[in-house]
């Protein structure tokens, strides 16, 4: 079950909220304990990443977690 | 990175919605395209389900997806 539209989607958006934030990718992986290149690799739609990385990024970021879906 | 707090409460509102939508556990993995137990193990939140799994759940519920994630 990928959706590769779906997840450039959500990697674009993911993109805006982070530069909107005026995060680099590092500071954001790093403040969502994720690895290295997970968020570059999100951003680029490349993985079908779970809901609770999900949840990570939306605290990291200091954003509501639908915000990060809100982009259809 | 799995949270199971979070998950547990992303799998109640799952159930809530499902429930609103008087769609039985068959019913919305049929719908969405996904395995016998995995609506299921979801709902428990026995799962750290992807984003594209909750993207196919909010079509066969027929809401927008910020909506499975608006319980924190």
């Amino acid at each position: 079950m990928r959706d590769n539209g779906f997840l450039k989607r959500f990697g674009e958006n993911l993109r805006r909220l982070r530069e909107l934030k005026g995060l680099s990718q590092e500071e954001l992986y790093f403040r969502a304990n994720l690895s290295k290149n997970q968020v570059g690799n999100i951003e680029r739609g490349e993985v079908n990443t779970t809901i609770s990385t999900a949840y990570a990024l939306s605290q990291a970021l200091g954003v509501e977690l639908p915000e990060l879906f809100k982009f259809e």
